[in-house]
């Protein structure tokens, strides 16, 4: 329902009057969820210009700079999703978003090179094309937090060529995918695949966000990873991503990603291995193992609720008449 | 000079030590206005996700907006602008960027179409080659804060057509500015041109911002108006408009704009008026009186510097080290 209260004389505006003005003027909406959106949105906004004395100039740029984001946005590379992963927003969204309990396999950042054409793959199926790449077997097992092996897991898994480059990221790229499998846990909640060693990549800095990294004097690294993504009937999805042990960018990940739960430390390879797995030939290769656990839906959307609440009541901003909805504060309406 | 603290290790982040440690990979930037601006923004964005619990769903809708806003923009039709007024952010930074004494005339927000087209017009010029419109004569003069009138002030003016419509907004726009001029006070600080009572319309609301405004239960209109940009040697620029009392929207301006002193009260024009101004034939025509005041920009430069002096001191912002560049704060270095 919307606000009842009365609408605003909107005239002689000041940089002391006009926040609450316009939280009267949006206060009209039906959407109480978004009213506090937009409240929290404009507060911030207005907040931001008065701490900075923000000028005419600086706002320009601004306005320029958000153009040019949304101009470099395409199918294939979402700019605006890179802005929110170098200012730590992505990660922060994904800890809000998906909280874990401890004995659950924590979650990373989705980054924006996640794609819906992930090949189903068969058991132990390479999913890489790139011949230059050090040879990797990844044998992996999914259980629930209480032990039990969960059978049935679709594992989403995509990375780079040994170039560090994505197969979306060539201008040549045309929906064949490379580097990207979607593989099935088998009854005793195992996965195995062959890939190639992850190196570390620059995410794509030729554009605007790349432009402020150098303004920021930062670099735009990402250490050496493996993305993962698992679903399973009444299991919240888990988006994450495995790291390896001493790379370069190890602390220093421009998107913030790493998590020390999920650095890996390579092996080599076993002759016994390479027998049970089918690893031809007798070149260098690297094993990857991981034990991931997943965390029920139901588990996962009472953790929700649970930080909401308490997150809000910490901040101050919990009060009467205030619900939350799917994990979601929303306040009370008029 | 960049921070010289070390710079962090970048692992294990979370909901409540993000912030700090992207301030911290932020602060490698060699501009301390850059960084203290840096600060402020990821300090609000991650705020504002934490007091909202913000969704992946809904960052994704908002990366999703932000995206359309950027694609919608181009040379005629500014969208982050238009989106930046319909959220009170332009009036804001207007009235933080040109603060104004209370004997100068008041500034407001320039609004998405103002352009470098207008023509040069002589004194007593018609700018508008609308028809349709009633006839406006506008009759003004323009004088310093101590009441000397100011000769060779250039007077760029422009308002839309009897439709609502600015020249640029037509598809068939090709260059040829209509609704615009190019004036300069005489020696006696007059200025005077024939134009058309401006009439209320509707901001562009065909995109992501018009879905915005709906959702939010509000009207894309702005009342009645003409603009006015004032510009002469050691005089602040004055960016302003001229809105005409009883206008529907007066008190519920879509950019919030309006200020009781910018309003005005139109008269019928008198046969003395027509006689001495050259308007022919005995229709309809008002007139516009107004006497438009600048301040020099000596006097705008002291009273921003100690706006924002007195405004970081008010806010708890204000440091040891800090100083006031061109009227902007800058915190100390390192």
């Amino acid at each position: 329902m919307a606000s009842s209260k009365p609408l605003p004389n909107l005239k002689d505006l000041t940089i002391e009057n006009i926040t609450t003005n316009v939280h009267a003027i949006n206060a009209q909406t039906s959407n109480p969820r978004l009213r506090y959106i937009m409240e929290r949105l404009v507060t911030h906004l207005h907040d931001f210009a008065r701490e900075t004395r923000l000028s005419t100039d600086e706002w320009m740029e601004g306005v320029k700079f958000l153009t040019e984001v949304g101009k470099m946005s395409s199918d294939v590379r979402q700019e605006f999703i890179l802005l929110s992963d170098t200012l730590g927003l992505s990660l922060l969204i994904d800890s809000l978003s998906h909280p874990k309990p401890s004995t659950a396999t924590q979650g990373t950042v989705l980054g924006p090179f996640h794609t819906h054409t992930s090949p189903s793959s068969t058991q132990g199926a390479t999913i890489t094309h790139d011949p230059s790449g050090t040879p990797l077997l990844c044998l992996c097992t999914v259980s629930s937090t209480s032990g039990q092996p969960l059978k049935d897991i679709s594992i989403d898994v995509w990375e780079t060529d040994s170039k560090g480059v994505y197969d979306v990221q060539y201008a040549s790229y045309a929906g064949q995918p490379n580097g990207r499998g979607l593989l099935r846990s088998d009854d005793e909640g195992r996965f195995w695949f062959k890939a190639i060693v992850p190196v570390p990549y620059r995410i794509p800095d030729d554009g605007p966000v790349g432009k402020m990294l150098h303004a920021l004097g930062r670099h735009p690294w990402r250490p050496s990873h493996v993305h993962f993504l698992l679903e399973g009937e009444g299991f919240e999805t888990l988006i994450t991503a495995l790291y390896l042990r001493h790379d370069p960018y190890e602390t220093s990940d421009a998107v913030f990603g790493v998590k020390d739960s999920l650095i890996v430390d390579l092996q080599d390879i076993t002759p016994e291995q390479r027998e049970m797995y089918g690893v031809e030939g007798d070149g260098p290769c690297k094993v990857l193992t991981y034990d991931f656990v997943l965390v029920t839906e139901e588990e996962t959307q009472k953790l929700r609720d649970d930080e909401a609440r308490k997150a809000m009541e910490k901040l101050g901003l919990w009060g009467e008449g205030w619900r939350i909805v799917d994990g979601l504060p929303v306040p009370d309406v008029d």
